[in-house]
């Protein structure tokens, strides 16, 4: 099931000439959602950032469902799908006025300053059991 | 006295390669925090939009007085300057942990789908006496 | 077999706090080489906009195979997967010094200004010959 | 005197549901361009940001002169305003079709990994005699 994580207005820098919000900014949408939803589970992704640990995005899947306009209200859902030793695979609806606007799967992997793979920290780990 | 009209935390997707966040996107901040001020006090940008009426961007005076890194808090405070016929200057200060990190004054100016200047709409005027 | 038509270097507003360029920024990397790869072909999607024709996308799959960095030049190879009524989807590869860092597929669909899905305009079917 | 560092066209990522170029895009133009004027006079701030140096905005000031549409073209004008000891000021004019759309008067400050401020490197102090 997906939890809400992430909430907030269209403003005038998410969208593009088209009237709508412009295709790549769904993404930034979740992914802060991804830092919210994380944190609530207790891992900080700034805190790792700051010891040199990152979760880097693999793969990306999306599928644009409605256009969102201008000072629509927009919630973002995050749930996991799955995790590995060293990934994490995370699913992510945008809904507004209580319909789906965009849905994606986004894959992560845990890299250290060296770019190198390394295991998830226990903080994501842990939130497999939740 | 200005007033706080948006928060938000500092993600990802606002900073740049320096580690902080990049320069442009403190005037996103502003923008947002404009939208919602005038939504506050009565006038919705958005509807206003959808009449073919927009408040563009004139002139921008911008201070950087420290510079905020990913995860902070910062909080958006907004006043009015000055009011003319058809244009409007907003103040803008951005804080985070209680100390000012950014300041700003914009004008901008009312115009029309053919981009002429008007006058300024009842709903902004109204701030004046607030 | 794609074709280049994008080229830039990383710039500071391309990029995020890990030093790299941000995941969402690959796509407009894209979006602006598909204008280019349709201009190229004789479709000027900025001509289409202004009489209210847009092509909207609907899907995205994309991987990440090596993150780009500050200054790193780039070049988008695109080309023309499938082409449907309509529907079109592309194929792109970001290169940077002759290794690819990206790969992505992207489903648009031609919708009028009542967001009602139409045929591809004949400057877009003519590349399917190309 | 002036000199064009950065062309490029408008794409939909430049511009908001006002069908222009969103402000604050306007100063990721003129970065893009302040980049490659250094570069051009022989000073790579990419190599300089891998050395934990920084050229840091303090203080902008921008004047909107004409809205950018979707597809225009523009090049980015630059030139050396002040040098002091630390800061360096550049004066930018963004044109297109012959016409100034934008312009602006930056200044930036050096400063170390500590954010301590540092005197210009030479790359850039001698730009002052060219």
């Amino acid at each position: 099931m997906l939890e809400a994580t992430y909430s907030t207005r269209v403003y005038y820098d998410d969208t593009d000439a088209g009237g709508v919000v412009y295709y790549a900014n769904y993404l930034k949408y979740c992914e802060r959602a991804k830092q919210e939803f994380l944190l609530k589970h207790g891992c900080d992704l700034f805190k790792l950032h700051e010891d040199g640990l990152y979760l880097v995005v693999k793969q990306v899947k999306a599928e644009y469902v409605k256009s969102l306009r201008l000072g629509d209200r927009l919630d973002v859902f995050v749930g996991v799908k799955r995790l590995r030793r060293a990934s994490i695979e995370l699913l992510f609806e945008i809904k507004s006025h209580g319909e789906v606007a965009f849905r994606s799967e986004i894959q992560s992997v845990m890299v250290d300053d060296d770019n190198k793979i390394i295991r998830l920290p226990n903080c994501i780990n842990k939130i497999r059991g939740d």
